[in-house]
């Protein structure tokens, strides 16, 4: 190891040392003040009143820490903590809205962890070669204007962002006038560009799953994003009476569709050594009526899997399914979406780990497990950006996306750890 | 055979002999006019406009052909030929309302086969002993008001006529108001008691079901109506991240519930000597996103059967498998409408026999055949009232309930004939 590498390990224990884990609980619980909810969930719906208010409060926050602020045509916010050097930063951060009925650490943490470690740092009097930003990206959740991570993907790939502009709200609110409604409540906000260099990104978040909670582990490494591919499978037969139809002269889309969808699962259970994720989530049956035979069905697949081979692997079946089921209908199948599984680079998930390490040891907790993410995140558009990596803690009972999500307080401390350690270490001279 | 049932088949061939195929056919179609589509079908409710404006049509018919007019509380309609006694008379016919989108002969085709049979009897010169009085019930179709088959029912327990005026339309109309409406437009006829005593109830129906064409039969001998029971299974497991939660910790309510319903069909498949039928027609599967697990799912099952103890084991199996499935989740399900099979009476059957064997042979068409009814029809109640039986026609490819609903004018002659000789000879001296 070079005297530069030593130095930046140096900083990043002393960095990580400085977290406080009371700053950090009250701040996670000043932000779900936003939206906050009676039974302790939040509806901070992206660039809803509720996230407009999160948002100045984190802009008087980050200002109080002596950050330089900045927003861009996405209306995504940047908290800088300048370094010595104009080399590109390193960026944390993650997303400040919630679904219409979410939890306080789902996006929230990964924002607030940021600034923790922006405090720790002046706290402990650390200057950085890199300049640290911590982002808050906009409308990560996707449910008041669809697609999700409109913001990270957008700066990404900057074209993407005229057409996000058009997507309406329930209420026929565009993307676009929203955003420049946004703009006009921070008029004095600095705008960079899109698509800006970044030396890293590395986000903070909670696991929204069951696997470390069950392992007993508080520190995630997560190796990448599962892809997904999205499927419409339709079953055409011919709706009839119930009563009057025998059996062997039906042309059931139910009938269809139920041993289509059985044939589906046992192959996602002779795949769980691949862990081939399977999900019937959505389904159409018509006419719907107690005593007639259904006349057709359609029903979606959301396959996902860390390889990309097995889900075409099970395209493959799918097909094969569709084409060989025999009966008097017919079955298509679309797939309506799909995105490629995400590797972060190693030499990420080594700095992670060794960050998470140390933090688990000194607590005197497990050894950090790594993992796969089941869900999107904004880390998944910026690695193809610069090299990006992803930190979770557990979450209690796997639950996500609902009131109840919570996490261990002492958990929450280890990861903004971790959190402060790989983002020092990235920002005072780990190369990549 | 006696004196008497000697007379009584000869008159009943005699009327058999004068039924009007071309006749038959402009009746068919006039009465088609009344609601009638582009599309060639029908959409003619129970009471509403286009219904009254038929039955208007209807009264006018039966007095020309010197029929004795009469309704009742439900608003049945009573075209009486009357006989040479006061015995209590032979009664036949079918419903007059068709589906919100029907066709020219579900109903209407046993109404206007009556008419046409007091014509042939005219024709003929006909004394009959006993009156044979042609009925028009009142919602058999049950789409406008629930339940359906209000006005065989009610005729046959007075009692269900209170609840079944408190029946709403979707236009908040009660099916009270309705008729009481209807019986403005008809201030002349006379009011005949409910549940009056009859000799004989014979219906002549399409069948509504592929099997008499299947078989290139023209007429069916309708041995009884399947019995029919109603569950609603609910499966309720807990909704999760499609993309979070692994296989092995889902308690995926469609899992259970497509396992089930395939367990389901099998065991209709294994009981396919019993003719169970089987439809799982209603599902509502929550949350219904693409990528959640679905937490809770609701369908519905339609079993019938002719036979009630098939119908009960049937039952005993939903329970063990109900009972038996192992996942993380439960499963409940309750019965929520029942109606046992109806079995005709033997005396019936074998007239009904005879008078199709007799059109067949002279039409030079295949020989009758038994089969039971997996609809519902007024006969199913009129059967708990007097002895009654039905003849069935064939449904071009089983369609009914549809624009399309079909049959060949040679078979409608032929079932009118069949008709004419089970009502003659049960008027003139048949004994039951």
């Amino acid at each position: 190891m070079n005297q530069q590498a030593e130095l930046a390990l140096d900083l990043a224990q002393r960095a990580q040392d400085h977290i406080d884990s009371e700053r950090l609980q009250d701040a996670i619980a000043t932000l779900a003040c936003f939206g906050g909810r009676k039974d302790g969930g939040v509806s901070r719906e992206t660039l809803s009143d509720a996230d407009l208010a999160a948002r100045r409060y984190l802009v008087d926050q980050a200002r109080a820490l002596g950050c330089l602020i900045e927003t861009d045509e996405c209306a995504n916010l940047y908290f800088r903590r300048p370094g010595l050097t104009d080399l590109p930063p390193v960026l944390t951060g993650s997303h400040n809205d919630t679904q219409p009925v979410g939890g306080k650490l789902d996006g929230a943490y990964g924002v607030v962890g940021g600034l923790e470690l922006i405090a720790a740092l002046n706290d402990a009097g650390i200057q950085t070669q890199r300049s640290i930003d911590v982002v808050a990206w906009t409308n990560e959740e996707g449910c008041r204007f669809g697609p999700g991570a409109m913001g990270s993907s957008a700066f990404v790939v900057p074209a993407r962002l005229a057409a996000y502009r058009e997507s309406v709200d329930s209420q026929q609110i565009t993307f676009g006038s929203a955003l420049d409604a946004a703009h006009a409540q921070f008029p004095d906000l600095g705008r960079r560009p899109m698509s800006s260099a970044l030396f890293a990104y590395i986000e903070l978040h909670i696991e929204q799953g069951p696997v470390l909670e069950r392992a007993e582990v508080p520190l995630g490494v997560v190796t990448g994003i599962q892809g997904v591919r999205w499927y419409r499978v339709t079953c055409s037969g011919m709706a009839a009476h119930a009563g009057t139809t025998p059996m062997d002269e039906r042309a059931d889309a139910m009938v269809a569709a139920l041993g289509m969808a059985n044939q589906l699962y046992a192959y996602a259970a002779s795949q769980s050594v691949s862990a081939l994720r399977l999900t019937l989530g959505q389904w159409r049956v018509s006419p719907g009526s107690v005593n007639t035979i259904p006349g057709e069905v359609v029903f979606t697949i959301d396959a996902r899997c860390i390889d990309d081979a097995v889900l075409q692997r099970f395209e493959d079946e799918l097909r094969d399914v569709t084409r060989s089921w025999t009966w008097r209908g017919h079955i298509d199948f679309e797939c309506f979406f799909q995105r490629s599984p995400t590797a972060f680079p190693d030499a990420i998930l080594d700095l992670i780990e060794q960050s998470c390490q140390r933090a688990s040891r000194l607590a005197q907790r497990a050894a950090p497990l790594r993992l796969s993410s089941g869900a999107f995140h904004d880390a998944m558009y910026l690695a193809d950006h610069c090299p990006s990596g992803m930190i979770f803690v557990p979450s209690e009972k796997g639950i996500s996306h609902n009131a109840a999500e919570a996490t261990a307080p002492r958990d929450l401390f280890l990861g903004v750890q971790a959190l402060a350690y790989t983002v020092t270490a990235l920002a005072t001279g780990v190369s990549l």
